[in-house]
């Protein structure tokens, strides 16, 4: 039998520990619609980029998974069933070590991690609202806020010409 | 033996015309550093995003090859050879149709593309720029801009500790 020190066996339960903690933050459903984090959605191609200013003040991307990238290319409404768009926030800060490089004020750049959005397109499990689920993560964990997610459906209604989504696929530079 | 009409004819040149213009586009090179468009980095994984206001006024998304990716990831520096990054930019442009929504001025999305920049390391071939080599290209031709170029590696020196990169990956939200 091998024999493990106190300190080893510290370190293994922490790395267990965290590994779990992991888990269940991946697994963890948002409410309302039961959306999960889909997994490897940081490694989604991109849709576009925006920036908002007001209460939101954050600079984002739009990624999507392989079934909305071809929907997009293809300019193909209704978005197909198994489609999900992410919505990934950061704070919007200046970069002053690109501004000390340009001589003037003018970089902003993404800072700290704000929030992770998600539409999920299920057209039957999703009927009542177009079609669509809606979720938002923070530090992998969902946003418990069913006001706030009951709010995502009635702001996307203006654009239902364009299947309730608002971003535009970015034209190749 | 088949035959087709004139109309056909005209149809099927016009396709291979524009297939080859296509191609042709596609193989250009750069000059100075002789670097060629990576295919599909349009679907390469996203870095960071980031806002640049002045002459440029543009938003941009900075996205790598998976050599690139696994570096950032691991923080390794200097980044190893066959490392690609790619900075994407487009017009900055109010969104209105987002702004009715919001039901204030706030949103500005990706307009029409400006350009794309290639970073390729090869430490032997680009030894004399940090190991860099630097394009643009716009429309998929090549910029042919020579004195424009060669300001690249003068501007990335001033973050040599950081192997001649501005952008930071991105943290998950």
């Amino acid at each position: 039998m091998k024999r493990i020190s106190i300190q080893q066996a510290i370190a293994m339960s922490a790395v267990a520990l965290i590994a779990f903690a992991a888990s269940r933050a991946d697994d963890a459903a948002a409410p309302l619609f039961g959306i999960k984090i889909p997994p490897g959605y940081r490694d989604w191609k991109l849709i576009s980029v925006a920036h908002e200013e007001g209460n939101l003040n954050d600079i984002r991307a739009v990624l999507g998974n392989d079934i909305a990238i071809k929907a997009y290319r293809e300019g193909k409404l209704p978005f197909p069933d198994g489609t999900i768009i992410a919505r990934l926030a950061w704070s919007y800060v200046p970069s002053e070590e690109n501004n000390k490089v340009f001589g003037r004020s003018q970089s902003f750049v993404a800072g700290a991690a704000t929030n992770v959005q998600f539409m999920v397109k299920d057209s039957k499990k999703y009927a009542a609202t177009g079609g669509w689920g809606f979720a938002q993560f923070k530090n992998g964990k969902p946003d418990a806020d069913v006001a706030l997610l009951k709010t995502c459906f009635p702001c996307h209604t203006p654009i239902k010409g364009r299947d309730y989504v608002f971003t535009d696929y970015a034209p190749n530079p």
